[in-house]
């Protein structure tokens, strides 16, 4: 965690307990900090799981092994390692996640299969063997920690603890969901992004808890960036305990299910915004709303261009209504758009509508939504009814000073 | 241009005069700028003309009005306005470029397809049509200038002017290109890039001089980014007067031919380095060299992916050798690639490879090469024979400053 806590943070939420998971932390000393750097959480027999991972070619032997064993569908215990990704480290890296796997498979008299591993920090050094069998080891001596305390382990340049809860009905069950998430930098979801972990006691089947976490990330995860870099180590794990007593969920016409999915997709956006929130250098919060493309998928990729766009996020930052460089960022999106179709607005205000710089465009309104923290682009493109929203955050010296010097 | 030069700056070099070349500056006054902004050159009865243009979607009526007209081949003068790239204007623009051809035309006795304008600056503020004449009109009574003060007139964000020459022998006959070109941010091209203007005394059909032209911006303008934004406004145009007195080329297998590609090449190459060296806030120059891709056309993608990351060009800024992040590129970039089979180096010392770190990597040599203003990053992918080199800067507070703060 970083000592300069970003002005867009919010308080750490309530989160309620999970029958059947129980989290710890405990210090395996991957990197030189005064704190606890590996999370444990177990999970009763039963619990079920499903991930998103993601689509970097080069990524870590967690991720690797985590996609492999999620097919079985079943999990006994999650480990987060901070400090060290262990991706780029090869057959050393691929040792050190077998031997944390057997440990905790020993421990629990469960599969090695259904135990989970993430690693998150620098890239290119393997997991040092010694000390992660020794945390592990301290992880399993201690007593269960609070979920504000599990957030802040997993986390590295993170500045605030990230949590989101939500509850559903089930026929006549509450089920609840608790949810903790890591990301700050290095953000640019492909499918899925950064840590995020997600614990319920509903009875959910692997197959319908993956449709749901699949459909909840392509609307949350996947519509955030901070910097267009896409991690090596990003995954996102729900896990279903079945504590809650409800007749379990196994397909989306079963009752309670759509309300079920809707809590999943409510988490999900949560822990994207807050994501975002801590984005390295963030000085702003960024919605960014397309519409009028020739299909919800391009509207997403002309959505990405602009909340990629170093001058776009520039501007933001320096609280000019540069809507020029948002029709810059329209046009290099490789996306069908008409020049003279296109209409650009900040916070709800048009400056330019079908090619043309309004006539009576009044800039106050404008400049005073700008100097606000949370600020809206709206894009329309005048072609189709294809419509996306993606979340960013703008560009700083933060960003560069946290990144020109991180590594060293 | 501004006031604090780039660390990179190169003296601007000694351009010959070209024969059939008149380059003139005056004051239109687009902007409360103290110096020059409207840059005039006249060609020679006969010149031929060829061009490459942006092509993000957004383009400016410019680009258009060029695209169009540069099919017929010849050229009687060329027009740069500074300070205003009067793109995403409609109606209001096209009637401001258009007024310009007339006027020049009118003046010169020729068709107003044969006058090239071009604008660079902010997006979005109709080009102010009597200050364009006014310009214009001093422009046209003014006595010829030095490259040096075109170069320097043709600037917006630009800390230093550019230019670069090459000369060919055809048949005989020496020929002589100078050339002068203006960019330092929206760099990333497409095609094309910038505004670059290249004027050679060399007689040229119109035809051979488009496939020169393009041949040498695959490999030059089209291999360089600063921030992954696209310009609507990007265009380089190559006049020929045909002054020297060659036999006039006309295909590849004209004698010289070769030669004069070869110097067209190298003229374009300067240029776009010189780009990069002014890359706003630039303090390193970096090339990266990708091998081993599956193509060439690979390896170019995987190169700008690189290029392109924020969080790669953060670390070099930060002289660290942070090949972590290098790998995170290349897993991005969405092309081929196996984690095991890559190698990356830096200044010519692997610090990878086949997917390991060096048990025996020595960081000092690595660490004294980052240092330096010139880096060079090797990316070997292992799959193949696809190649290809991209050159870009690293990623500084100077970016910020100038970008959070240029519109107002």
């Amino acid at each position: 965690m970083s000592d300069a806590i970003s002005p867009l943070a919010t308080p750490f939420p309530d989160l309620p307990a999970i029958a059947g998971v129980t989290p710890r932390i405990a210090r395996a000393g991957y990197k030189n900090w005064g704190r606890c750097d590996l999370t444990y959480v177990e999970l009763a027999e039963g619990t079920t799981v499903a991930g998103v991972f993601t689509r970097n070619v080069c990524c870590s032997s967690e991720v690797e092994l985590g996609r492999q064993n999620i097919v079985q569908g079943q999990a006994r215990a999650l480990i987060v390692n901070a400090g060290n990704s262990n991706a780029f480290t090869g057959y050393r890296g691929r040792e050190a996640v077998e031997q944390i796997m057997a440990q905790v498979a020993d421990h629990l008299g469960c599969a090695k299969e259904q135990v989970f591993v993430s690693s998150t920090g620098v890239i290119g050094v393997p997991l040092p063997k010694d000390k992660a069998r020794e945390g592990v080891a301290n992880a399993l001596a201690v007593p269960s920690c609070s979920w504000e305390d599990a957030a802040r382990t997993i986390s590295t340049t993170d500045t605030f603890p990230k949590g989101a809860t939500a509850t559903a009905m089930i026929g006549g069950v509450k089920v609840t969901i608790s949810a903790i998430i890591k990301g700050s930098g290095m953000i640019a979801p492909d499918m899925a992004t950064m840590l995020g972990y997600l614990f319920t006691d509903a009875a959910v089947t692997p197959g319908f808890l993956q449709e749901c976490l699949s459909a909840a990330n392509t609307r949350t995860f996947s519509c955030i960036t901070v910097d267009s870099d896409t991690s090596t180590s990003d995954t996102v794990l729900a896990f279903a305990t079945g504590h809650a007593g409800n007749a379990p969920l196994s397909s989306v016409d079963d009752a309670g299910a759509d309300a079920f999915a809707a809590a999943m997709h409510d988490v999900c956006r949560q822990l994207a915004h807050l994501v975002v929130r801590d984005g390295e250098g963030a000085s702003k919060f960024i919605a960014v709303t397309v519409s009028g493309a020739v299909s919800d998928e391009s509207a997403h990729r002309v959505g990405l261009a602009i909340a990629n766009s170093p001058l776009v996020k520039t501007a933001i930052a320096g609280e000019d209504a540069n809507w020029g460089r948002v029709v810059m960022a329209v046009g290099k999106a490789g996306e069908p758009a008409d020049r003279d179709k296109l209409s650009i607005g900040f916070g709800g205000v048009w400056a330019a509508r079908d090619g043309l710089p309004l006539a009576d465009y009044d800039e106050a309104p404008v400049a005073a939504h700008l100097k606000g923290q949370d600020v809206t682009v709206e894009v329309d493109l005048g072609l189709g009814e294809g419509r996306a929203q993606v979340w960013t955050c703008d560009l700083t010296h933060g960003y560069i000073s946290i990144n020109a010097d991180y590594r060293s």
